[in-house]
């Protein structure tokens, strides 16, 4: 056990997901959550992945040994400000939001001496929100990124680095440790202008006038619905992402839009081979990932029909 | 029973599931296959989803009541010309191409006098492709659209789209009838497009220098692996599409890049409202198509992590 109290401030997907693995794996001897609203708190006890629940941010994280901020990104700045006087020496701070640079410069500067601040990113979610969504096997065999902060060389900084990446492999994770702008990079590309995208072909699909809209539900087996499970996405949380990766994910955006017009020029020009080469070429990159364990081989993603849901 | 003969054209992913169904439904009493490729022959004899197989399209399509075209779209017109002087007064010929006005185009004018032409589309389908790839549950609770040809309005031929359909409702399928044109619409959007941005992104990270693909491929449950599926389908038969339906794509695509112009110029000036706007909008689409029938409300597609492949 690496850290006897773990503070949960923020119970949505990643907050209760949290709760559910440190109880059934038995890493903390205590989990104390906060959430901003009631209905949250209550369900979250319901649900029992937290033994206590608070809605003071400086109450949740006063004892805590591990801090994790698992609130949209937009505030955490805000929260950590809040709860800075109250946390303990000796104690770890950590986060878990898709951008990272903009979590150090919002955070570290309220750090008081001998606090630890270590962000980082569990690259693991579902479309769903809230604390019903959350599930013990979300982190198994997924990568967590931590982002030491730039200075932070001291020993204890670095037992408080491997005390953290501890607790994320006894969650199931696979640890990486990495810049903060390199990770916002990264992500750009994996993540956040895939969200964008997505987003944008939905917001598209459901604007059009030569098209109806009770169409492109009907047909979207046709490659549509797979956009559309991931622009379901909590959207105050990716709200937050794009306002606080803006350069890294404008510049990968505009590495889109490039190679978006090149095919473009493809199609309109009957360019069949660059199209073939292309379509080739990306095929291996879905191997790749199958191999290494971060997607199912099973066509569909293993999906099933299901039957339209009667109208009650 | 609709049709006593039926002759696939083409023994990939639809074409052998099609060969499925129709063996476990008992819906013909025999079913006879095309494919240009020897391994493909021997193997759907083997897999045994057809009754005979043969090298010569003509030769396949001779007999049959019902022949269905499963090649990439590419190869249409030209098979039709090589079987349309053996096709029997009576049969039904369809397709199941991705586009249709090109499909009609290509293939109208080479149809004897009573044989009668109704393009098809079931919108079904994985990102694998061959013989291998087919299993008769593919076209359950899944659209089939017809695109009866213009000028075709007398009773036996409206009597062919009646039995076709009923072939379809009888491999799970639900139909619909729409004019070529507007199916071209309608799929430019809800597949098309979405194909061609799945391949850009995948293509995009791949070329990446400052992001190295191995961390692509790592951290690719962020977001980016969904757009790998759809970008892992048929390279020849997605060429095809796009250079066929090339009118509807680059409008649809236009439309894309517009609205995602907007989405970059929000995030550039910290437009929250905006992004957060579009982001809740985009929610609902996800909600229409589960309650459709038409995806799994499952979190991630029901997928769940996979140890990596040991390297052997």
């Amino acid at each position: 056990m690496n850290f006897e109290r773990v503070a949960l401030i923020g119970l949505g997907l990643i907050g209760s997901s949290l709760g559910h693995v440190i109880h059934q794996k038995k890493l903390a001897k205590s989990v104390v959550g906060y959430a901003r609203s009631k209905a949250t708190r209550a369900r979250a006890l319901e649900i029992g992945f937290i033994d206590e629940v608070t809605a003071d941010a400086s109450a949740c994280a006063k004892e805590a040994d591990l801090i994790v901020l698992c609130t949209p990104v937009g505030i955490i700045g805000d929260i950590v400000k809040e709860i800075a006087p109250s946390l303990k020496p000796g104690s770890v701070v950590t986060d878990v939001g898709s951008v990272k640079s903009a979590i150090v410069e919002q955070s570290l500067p309220h750090m008081p001496d001998g606090v630890f601040l270590v962000p980082g990113h569990p690259i693991a979610g579902t479309e769903q929100s809230g604390p019903d969504s959350g599930f013990a096997e979300l982190f198994e065999n997924r990568w967590c990124i931590l982002t030491p902060v730039p200075d932070a060389q001291s020993e204890e900084y670095q037992t408080a680095v491997s005390r953290l990446t501890a607790f994320w492999e006894a969650c199931g994770s696979r640890v990486d440790v990495m810049d903060p702008k390199h990770h916002d990079l990264v992500l750009a590309i994996t993540s956040h202008v895939p969200h964008l995208i997505a987003y944008n072909i939905v917001g598209t699909a459901a604007d059009l006038e030569r098209v109806a809209q009770a169409e492109v539900i009907k047909y979207s087996a046709s490659g549509f619905r797979d956009f559309t499970r991931i622009a379901a996405s909590d959207p105050t949380m990716w709200r937050d992402v794009f306002l606080n990766n803006k350069d890294a994910v404008l510049e990968m955006l505009g590495r889109f839009v490039e190679d978006l017009s090149a095919l473009q020029r493809a199609i309109r020009w009957d360019d069949g081979e660059a199209l073939f080469d292309l379509f080739t070429r990306t095929r291996q990159i879905r191997r790749s990932i199958v191999e290494a364990g971060q997607d199912t081989a099973e066509p569909d993603f293993g999906r099933h029909s299901t039957p339209p849901k009667e109208k009650s």
